[in-house]
């Protein structure tokens, strides 16, 4: 039989309102009486019945965060960042993998597994404008790292055009001249794709550098398996590049392994520049230089805007925050 | 005004219990009235009153996973195959994330954030045999990766000590004579790295090799900051390692790295073994030779034992699974 509210309120010598106010969250709690009702749920093993109070208050305490792939480091430290922000506010994080795909991604938007939820943080990959404007889900939504210029929601991200510029430039300035760039993506998806595809070229125009389309090369995901493929291509042209610039941290890696296994040197004849600053390019050989996103900031600001909805605290329209990004210099790039 | 089960029963032309048959997935719907139904789910945006079915059928349709780290690869890995498997047979996954303190695994045993959930899967660093005996929440539970003899829960786990055998005498077999373990933890927690200290004495003593307790380093976590760290220390011996055994592959990365910055030679000078088969130490330079434990395996069994448990289909006592592991052996051990 498991115990119920009265038997902790009888455990913790308190009445039963109380112990349901402590169960809630109420704040009007004093610490010492909160503290003697936590102690006796935990003695006790109580369990809310916390689908009854979601039905009660239209709450559930649980936030969902959807993100493409966990196994991509910048959204493992990301969903990392987020599940330890929403705890400091009370709250648990649902993460929902989508694998990036445009059909998953719906399934998101549509709210059919975020049933139980207050409201979503969503990173989405394949979704066009055009998908996000015809969302019928009432949750409140947060949209994480894509740029939805004319879109009703909430939205964090970084200027990714301005940081594909700085990590182009940084190879112009080290005196690079055929630059490659690893990780454009054709077709309808990859919003964040051409963004850095298009911060690249205009880095290259700023310098007088030739655009040549040879030296761009698709990504179809972001892994280091891909990015090595990307590399083998480059090194197979007539000309091949003197830097790459690599739209994720992965791809780089596996650029960087594939020149190790060919014996090219980093930086000396190919310099290679990542987006993300995870913590494996801090600890490779080379260590690899990177655009970083303020990711602590990402996280914060998209769990407050996100409980400022659910609370109905927020302005009426769309809020905006760009996060700043910097550029760190290591030694993919140190010559 | 959100769309009503009657809206949807309307449009795809059936009755209203035929569409709460599909929502609640019951099995004898023919395969193109579900197709129909949901079809019109998606056109309408139709999201189910889950609550409230929860309520009725005492289902959620969602399993908990607790992990210590999301940010380090094999939790991350795991992470992806536990979603994707439970995806396959209907089920969302909740991922949280503990930090691997005894503090907030204690919540999890508490299951008081797993109200909303039919099911845990839970991977414990800190928690102790007794601890578990002691878990008076109901909510089926699978255990991850520790090895509880006498614990009363379903359990998926590999054999850690004949891993770390493995490990070691692969590094005898390649002529090593001082072999170091970094990742060691002394105190309460920490059952698999003790069993895999104890792996490693084992390969000594078959060996002939000597014990010095000098060569085994702790870790205060398992990021390549401390491997780095490790490593510096067991660099600074009189007489150094000349092979190193790292207890996962983010510590092994940071020990290459360090080893990298001395400008020492790997495998010439000291050879290194992780444990995980992580993708980061496929694409490392040199590449990491590491234990490879069938994550695939772990993932999927989980799954099923818990959804056994959930269904009532399993057998009344604990069941458990040792998965397979395989050295695989890379340039960080080549000579």
């Amino acid at each position: 039989m498991p115990p119920k509210l009265r038997d902790v309120a009888e455990r913790a010598g308190v009445s039963v309102k109380t112990v349901s106010n402590v169960v809630n969250g109420y704040v009007h709690v004093k610490d010492a009486t909160r503290d003697r009702v936590q102690r006796a749920i935990d003695e006790l093993g109580y369990r809310p019945n916390l689908t009854a109070r979601s039905l009660r208050s239209g709450r559930s305490g649980v936030l969902a965060l959807a993100v493409p792939e966990l196994d991509v480091p910048y959204f493992a430290e990301l969903a990392r960042l987020v599940v330890e922000t929403a705890a400091d506010r009370g709250y648990t994080v649902v993460i929902d993998q989508t694998g990036g795909g445009r059909e998953q991604e719906m399934v998101v938007l549509k709210g059919i597994r975020s049933h139980f939820v207050d409201g979503v943080l969503f990173s989405p990959l394949a979704l066009s404008a055009a998908d996000l404007r015809a969302r019928t889900d009432r949750a409140p939504l947060v949209l994480l790292g894509e740029r939805a210029p004319r879109g009703p929601d909430d939205h964090v991200g970084i200027d990714n055009v301005r940081a594909a510029r700085d990590a182009t430039e940084h190879l112009v300035a080290i005196g690079c001249r055929r630059i490659a760039a690893i990780g454009a993506q054709t077709g309808g998806p990859g919003a964040t794709a051409r963004q850095r595809l298009s911060g690249y070229r205009a880095s290259l125009t700023e310098a007088g550098l030739p655009y040549d389309p040879d030296l761009v090369v698709p990504a179809r995901s972001f892994h280091r398996a891909d990015g090595f493929a990307a590399m083998a291509a480059l090194l197979a042209l007539p000309d091949p590049p003197d830097g790459v610039f690599c739209f994720n941290d992965p791809l780089a890696l596996g650029a960087l392994r594939c020149l190790a296994t060919r014996g090219i040197r980093v930086p000396q004849d190919v310099a290679v520049v990542g987006f993300d600053d995870a913590e494996d390019g801090r600890y490779s050989t080379p260590s690899l230089s990177t655009i970083a996103p303020d990711k602590p900031t990402i996280a914060t600001t998209a769990v407050d805007f996100l409980l400022a909805r659910i609370d109905g605290t927020a302005p009426t329209g769309p809020r905006r925050t760009t996060a700043p990004h910097t550029l760190v210099p290591r030694e993919s790039t140190d010559r």
